[in-house]
């Protein structure tokens, strides 16, 4: 296949078309502990081994009994009770007449059904209580099993594991918890100017940057970082460290070399190196019009812009959905704010622009201002701003003060 | 004083009285590799040593000219240059009447100042090229500086560190950033029905989930966990775990122990321990309202109810924005969606409520669907929502069909 043939493609398309040509193979299971186990996908639906609670619990401080015990029962003609103490950790069960002592969230023996609050109540001898007010059965009591019953799914396939999640499971006895392992990402960087963070400084080099962002967003997106190196604008250099990374990573990631001036190398070398080879090669999007999707025998492979506004771009549309398939899962949710655009941006038609946005407050109203250097080059643009207003391809812009949906990426700092 | 004096009151009121209690030290400053700083939180603004770009860089491939060369360059008649070939690594110069060749992102050489796109240029001779337009001084360069000038602030303090911003510091040269330390969250659990996750089950226990709960949101939180086990309701027992906590750890957490009937022991032993002891007991919210807020000279503890959710609960309320205040920073802005309420709920003035409700699409709607089983003891309810609807103290509960604004804590997953 001859990698030029290939037209620029909306996001839709090549999604599908990514999709499409690569397999998604289920990811190993691994065991972890509760408490390393936060952010990470559960490999399986869970059932509950036990009710929960497993146990009937009393809801306040008070004392056990028989509702029938104490119908009828008001201040001026109280019920009488004779305490039972509860010995701890055995299965106690209570009579007609007895009242047994629980706290909250305690079990309340069997042979009771209710709870008195303790301030209905009052002990007239050591082991003499007096109840005020008649509870019916059930009241303030938490049955067993009404959480979860025994046998239930407590927890499906597929999540992504929250305190609550680590609760339930911890509340049904399991100390561990089957998660899908991370899928790894292997990252690459093309261009004969970079050299690797703690290199000397000399004359003429660059800093390879887009290894560090990839690698944290990878982290932030669920998946593990492999980070894999600098590669020279070297066909053969590059064709050997693609070899390597398909080998290392489920999805492979390259920055840099997808221009459509005279170095193509990174995209002919992914072609080179299977099929279908090349699927997209050009996205209608800005930044991140270069990006090129292949597949290699079914592993995906990603090439990004060289420059880190677009390389980061490109990862957010492309990379943080496809960790999320991998892991049998969705992406997390995002905050979006309404914010009135302090000026206008067009936006080429058919082109989805994803437009850095400073969004503060002025006064009752948020205002999203477009950052000013808008070079795809220009970190410092992806620091300052706190938005991304992402313009639609039947958009062509928006007009100055007109109200649009930013995806809010950090803090609205300004709050005066 | 005696605890019992306290009132409910307002959470507005409750956060101000805890933070005019409380000293927030400023937390130790420790240095990480870039690599391990993601999503901690700056202790300092970081000034950038050089320029960014360090180098007057090209943006595209092509080849590096003096833009006067090029003045009235066409296809009928194109411009001349002599090839100059770049020593890798080295402070080249050009010439004038010289050009050369540069990729995306690489430096131009000294005495160039516009690169001419590869397209627009043909090789004639091994070291002569044809340059078929004009081209402006600074044409597609990215001028040193022009992304962050020496000395300028790039990073602020207090920032939680996104990939983009290791990007900026790599770019600038640093290998590793100043942060600060998390801050320590002890976690204390009181009750004597409660045993520790991987105990062996008997009648009558029941497991802390509350540690592994708040562990875990310590976590998303930006602090680390300390969990210092389970306490059984007595008062001497308390006051001495109370007293090991507060030396060990900056934030003191309980749960259990602080409803209003026999056993308020937990209160009374934090209350003991210090000036001026307990500050709020009793908040007006639901769940949470027996929520104890306390400075023990200077350090913040906070008593929250044994129940999972209303422990939860109080720690989004009263732990989350705590932790980002210790680290000088802000909470990470929260997902909303805009859904219509299935049902009524009520909710009692002056009170704020925390509903769990589930949303999820119908047609082009969303929906909110309070979960059905609300006490607070119910695990399953965290687990099954996926959006917590607030109820602020001057409303008196939400209509059917409203549409309010959910807090989404999870991805909605039913797309149909």
């Amino acid at each position: 296949m001859n990698v030029k043939d290939h037209r620029v493609v909306r996001i839709e398309e090549a999604l599908k078309v990514f999709y499409q040509s690569i397999n998604l193979n289920r990811l190993d299971v691994e065991t972890l502990p509760l408490r390393d186990a936060l952010g990470r996908v559960t490999a399986s639906d869970v059932a509950a081994p036990i009710d929960i609670p497993q146990f009937n619990l009393s809801a306040v401080d008070g004392y056990a009994v028989l509702a029938s015990d104490t119908f009828g029962a008001s201040p001026a003609n109280p019920a009488i009770f004779r305490i039972k103490e509860l010995r701890d950790g055995f299965d106690s069960s209570l009579k007609s007449g007895e009242a047994a002592y629980v706290s909250t969230g305690s079990p309340i023996p069997v042979g009771s059904d209710a709870v008195v609050m303790l301030e209905y109540t009052r002990k007239i001898e050591q082991d003499i209580i007096e109840v005020y007010k008649a509870v019916s059965p059930g009241e303030d009591v938490s049955w067993r099993g009404e959480d979860v019953r025994k046998g239930e799914i407590a927890l499906r396939e597929g999540v992504r594991l929250k305190p609550q999640d680590l609760g339930m499971l911890a509340s049904m006895g399991f100390t561990s918890v089957n998660v899908y392992r991370r899928p790894i990402v292997g990252i690459i960087s093309t261009g004969s100017e970079l050299v690797s963070l703690g290199s000397e400084r000399t004359f003429g080099r660059v800093i390879d940057v887009n290894s560090i962002i990839l690698s944290a967003m990878t982290i932030d997106y669920g998946g593990e970082p492999l980070p894999l190196g600098i590669v020279e604008d070297d066909f053969e250099k590059l064709r050997s460290t693609i070899r390597i990374g398909l080998a290392k990573s489920d999805v492979l990631v390259l920055t840099g070399g997808t221009s459509v001036g005279k170095a193509d190398l990174t995209v002919e070398a992914i072609d080179s190196l299977g099929q279908p080879g090349i699927v997209v090669h050009g996205v209608a999007m800005r930044p991140g019009r270069p990006t090129a999707l292949a597949s290699i025998e079914g592993k995906p492979v990603m090439n990004l812009s060289g420059y880190p506004v677009a390389a980061m771009i490109g990862f957010y549309v492309f990379g943080k959905d496809l960790i999320s398939r991998m892991l049998r899962t969705v992406d997390e949710p995002e905050p979006h704010v309404s914010a009135k655009v302090t000026r206008r941006i067009l936006s080429p038609p058919g082109i989805r622009s994803y437009v850095r946005v400073n969004v503060s407050r002025r006064g009752l109203d948020l205002i999203a201002e477009p950052v000013r250097s808008t070079g795809s080059g220009i970190i410092s643009s992806m620091v300052r701003m706190n938005g991304l207003l992402v313009i639609p391809e039947d958009v062509e812009g928006v007009d100055e003060g007109e109200v649009v949906e930013v995806v809010l990426m950090r803090p609205i700092r300004n709050l005066s």
